[in-house]
């Protein structure tokens, strides 16, 4: 006999799928959401629906968007020549807080062959495409300095490197405001490669 | 100019609404979501709008349920005479792990002035309709062990006591496998005061 309805169950099933959310928390949320006002899990649903129905990817940079290209690839004050690849479409609004003025590339993601991720899940086949098509000088790529944005940093440097010219990688070194006393010693040692003059 | 299309910010922000989750981790759940396949954002979308649709309170004892009754209060082998009152509908769930075999009152919250939450957002007046219509013996008083719980249990006590025989509150002290060297001194007062010859 289940007590509670299949429609509680339901939506406490997907809850658990997200990541960061076990059972326990996804329990709470469904009766959170129950007990709230009328429109707040209605509104969160729609919110859901409209997500992949309205979303798509820019044609050519592959960032989130609702036209055919983002606002950034219509921007012709932008320099077409520079590329900057990241992993997700967030590290785009990060890296629009810099004076960065050249174009991005979203990737979606990284290598990953314990999660199923392989070339073909991320957009490489636009980047390589992007950049045969010529007009850019520079590609700097900006995946995570974790282990798989370093093998995806590299699988990307062998494709790239007969098709562009300048291929650079962001620096490594001290974060600002950082402990040099707490600093790991993979973070010093690029940060004593990549010393620079006074 | 917004990088990320208003579909996007809006999920952003209904999920920011949920207890537990920032910012930083709504951010991250779009994102997931997006990036999943097809059908996880839409299934979880018609969970949400389903929930308040097709969720309604058992007319007896306010439990979820899709019928007039619940399955509990349809139950004609359960004990009739003695009502456990919970907060919430998990509750109940809980409870039915045990055997305990009466019915149950939820009322979906405990006072709590600083969260709005007092005798009229509850469901208190209907505890008392059934109470007063006759037929409960013993009303065990099962809120949690915490400020918000023992205040309504108090004022349930006051609300309740010309109306019932009996009304209990369930034993404090010790669970089962705590540690007497780290249990707190209120949990240890109520252990010793409600000792029990063996």
């Amino acid at each position: 006999m289940a007590l509670l309805p299949p429609q509680i169950q339901k939506l406490i099933e997907e809850f658990s799928k997200l990541p960061g959310i076990g059972p326990k928390s996804a329990e709470r949320l469904t009766f959170h959401l129950l007990r709230s006002s009328k429109a707040s899990p209605e509104k969160l649903g729609e919110a859901l629906i409209q997500l992949k129905r309205e979303i798509r990817y820019c044609t050519v940079c592959q960032m989130v968007t609702t036209d055919e290209t983002c606002v950034l690839c219509q921007d012709s004050s932008r320099d077409r020549a520079t590329v900057l690849v990241v992993e997700d479409p967030l590290e785009v609004v990060a890296f629009e807080k810099t004076s960065f003025k050249g174009l991005y590339h979203v990737l979606h993601g990284v290598l990953s062959p314990i999660d199923g991720m392989g070339p073909e899940q991320l957009k490489m086949r636009e980047l390589l495409d992007r950049v045969r098509a010529g007009g850019i000088n520079e590609v700097i790529i900006a995946t995570n300095p974790d282990i798989e944005g370093e093998a995806t940093a590299n699988y990307l440097r062998i494709q790239l490197k007969d098709h562009v010219g300048t291929i650079t990688r962001l620096a490594h070194g001290l974060p600002m405001g950082a402990d040099i006393e707490f600093a790991d010693q993979i973070t010093l040692r690029e940060a004593l490669a990549g010393r620079r003059s006074l």
